[in-house]
């Protein structure tokens, strides 16, 4: 039998109305904030996510969905959002825009070739926003703002933001030679990819899963010690705007971005919801001072993060809270007959022109069932036609809600419900 | 310089707008036809194309996406939307379903390697419905019903729908037989294509675009002829139906769908605008009884319907009909300096958190220029914070239509702004 795909989902019905909601709130709150949508392609040229995402990273080494089209170009299906709002931006020269920063938001499916687990997907739906042209520490606060404010509008309490400072380019080279010096006598004592990274990233040895626990982690030099009095300024104006803000954090000094352009502010946001698993976290972002440059832009400075609704779903299902589904009916239409049923369709048509929710049996059932059926589709409001109405051209609308019940003609149904 | 892929298009803000009214609009009429959203993956199975959309046609011939993933699956991007929700019907059995007919729609991305041209992308995005799980002319009503509503809805006028009726299985043979009898003597005076197409989908031959002068395409036999008894009569009644819903439409005995599980009712919305261009169809669909079985499902039966955003939008454009934009502002706060940028700051996440839109400057520009950005970015309202302000906690809200002004308090401001 045909499947879907391993690793992805359909979203049916029974869920699709979380993801309609979720999409709703975000589009009110990024309006609120003044960021504009941008949505680009679902592929691009794999050279952007090698050149912008980075050909040291699992994404471009083990997870990419990567395929040659018919015209031989090597296209990517997009593993994360970041590097193609780059690419737009470079393109369209969005540095001459009159109004700056450029202010983007986009909501679209990544594609990660991934094992499976619980609140992972091969094809996931990424929320993320992108603020490009000015470096201010307030830019940085406006970002963490909006998203602690998107995690809070749906009620989630059991949340835990975490910020560090990777500081510029001469800061993070610095303490990357630290890190060199502090792992490489016992790197050996570290997993392969461990291994790997000291000579292309060491910042990540930092964050990685297997070797978390190991003495020399624990142990390592922090970055912080590594800023320059310019980083360390800029560190301190966020954390402090943070606090006018009222927003709650913690310091945490092994939060790295592992992907070379990252520079100054890194942040992300866990959730310690108990029942939440093995993943805390939510959502993740940072600054990229260096990041349209190595896609030779302008040398334009960026700060963003992305979050999956897919972990936003399992963290509003750990706190146990409840997307209002607002499936239902203005109007449901009971027939009798062959002849009502044609005349209950020319009255759909012109309710639902004007947007009046409606429906009607299509199965042929009895007058019970289908006063069922309007139960079940949560109808607010029923009519029954047969012949006497028909005769009449009009009916007893009943109100499901209150039980009331008015005579009115097929005419006044219309204006009736609009009025509702 | 890296690109936006050969064939797809970045939408910008200054054209993302128009896709978030599209995308509302088609919400709220669906929501009145009581059908919910169903979100399949991007790629599916390729043999789920091959089989479900056909082997003998130009889309799984010519213009599939298809790859391996890392496991040595092929994948294809999905060319159309039905295969994917049919496949998704039969793999959740939603022919149990409580409710009938099933009633689903997505608005989706699709794409489809194909030459470049006006109004034509490699990844283009399609709003569809299918109704699923009865065979009913009413069912077939209203998917039409809902179709003409969508493109009436934005005000378009030149609007042509066309339909026909391929018949059931048996009539669909027939009338196949006298086409291949028909066009076999001559049929090497036609496209290579249609040499094939003879052999296994001769209906194709007749909406053929470059034989379509062919003296024989004019004298071939008419589907109408060779429909049995039942296929009239379900197509008589779905016409008369209709003129019951006073929705104009022309009978074209040449449309038809191409696909092997295509019976019954076909339709096609063409646009007559002016400066709309050569290709005319807007939106195509039809009865599809064989689909579910030929890829193992039940013997369901379905229509469906499914539409390009992007024809839309050129649509509305040939008509010239605009979509409104609601960019704007609440609120633009202008800042003195920099106590004030920390204090707008502050104010600006508060407001922020209410959904009242509100921004400031971020380049530190002199009064005038962030005067003149609150007006292009279309700000209701202005405050201009410096000192007097933040030593009386106090400031002018200036209401931007009317030019009126009011002394309101730092609380204040929020709560004026949200009375509003």
């Amino acid at each position: 039998m045909l499947q879907v795909p391993r690793g992805t989902q359909d979203i049916l019905p029974e869920e699709s109305y979380k993801w309609q909601f979720i999409e709703q709130r975000l589009y009110d709150i990024v309006k609120a904030y003044n960021y504009q949508e941008i949505r680009t392609p679902v592929f691009e040229a794999t050279e952007l996510f090698v050149r912008g995402v980075g050909g040291s990273t699992d994404i471009v080494n083990k997870e990419m969905y990567t395929f040659k089209d018919k015209g031989d170009r090597s296209l990517t299906l997009r593993p994360e959002g970041t590097a193609s709002v780059a690419r737009s931006y470079i393109e369209n020269k969005m540095q001459h825009n009159v109004e700056q920063p450029i202010k983007l938001f986009y909501i679209a499916p990544m594609f990660r070739y991934e094992r499976k687990q619980k609140g992972r997907y091969r094809q996931f739906v990424q929320f993320g926003v992108e603020a490009i042209g000015v470096e201010d520490p307030l830019i940085d606060v406006e970002v963490i703002s909006m998203l602690m404010n998107i995690y809070k509008s749906f009620g989630l309490k059991s949340l835990n933001l975490k910020i560090n400072s990777i500081g510029d380019m001469e800061s993070r080279s610095k303490y990357n030679e630290a890190l060199v010096e502090h792992f490489s006598p016992r790197i050996g004592e570290f997993c392969e990819d461990c291994q790997s990274r000291i000579h292309t990233n060491p910042m990540r040895i930092l964050d990685c899963k297997k070797d978390r626990d190991h003495e020399l982690v624990k142990t390592a030099p922090r970055m912080y010690d590594y800023l320059n009095d310019e980083s360390k300024a800029y560190f301190e104006a966020v954390k402090s705007k943070l606090e006018d803000l009222n927003i709650e954090f913690e310091v945490d000094y092994n939060l790295v971005r592992g992907l070379d352009y990252y520079t100054h502010t890194a942040f992300e946001l866990m959730s310690n919801a108990e029942g939440f698993g093995a993943i805390t976290t939510l959502c993740g972002g940072g600054r990229y001072n260096g990041l349209l440059e190595m896609l030779d832009g302008p040398s334009e400075t960026g700060i963003g993060f992305a979050l999956s609704i897919e972990r936003l779903l399992l963290a509003l299902e750990a706190e146990g809270i409840e997307i209002p589904n607002d499936k239902g009916l203005d109007l449901y239409i009971c027939t009798m007959n062959d002849q009502a049923r044609s005349v209950a369709a020319s009255l759909l048509h012109k309710l639902r022109e004007r947007y009046i929710s409606a429906d009607m049996d299509y199965e042929n059932r009895k007058l019970k069932a289908q006063m069922k059926d309007a139960d079940r589709k949560n109808a607010r409001h029923t009519i029954v036609l047969g012949e006497d109405e028909l005769n009449s051209e009009s009916v007893d609308l009943k109100n499901m809600d209150t039980g009331e019940v008015s005579r009115v003609s097929f005419d006044e149904i219309i204006t009736k419900l609009e009025d509702l």
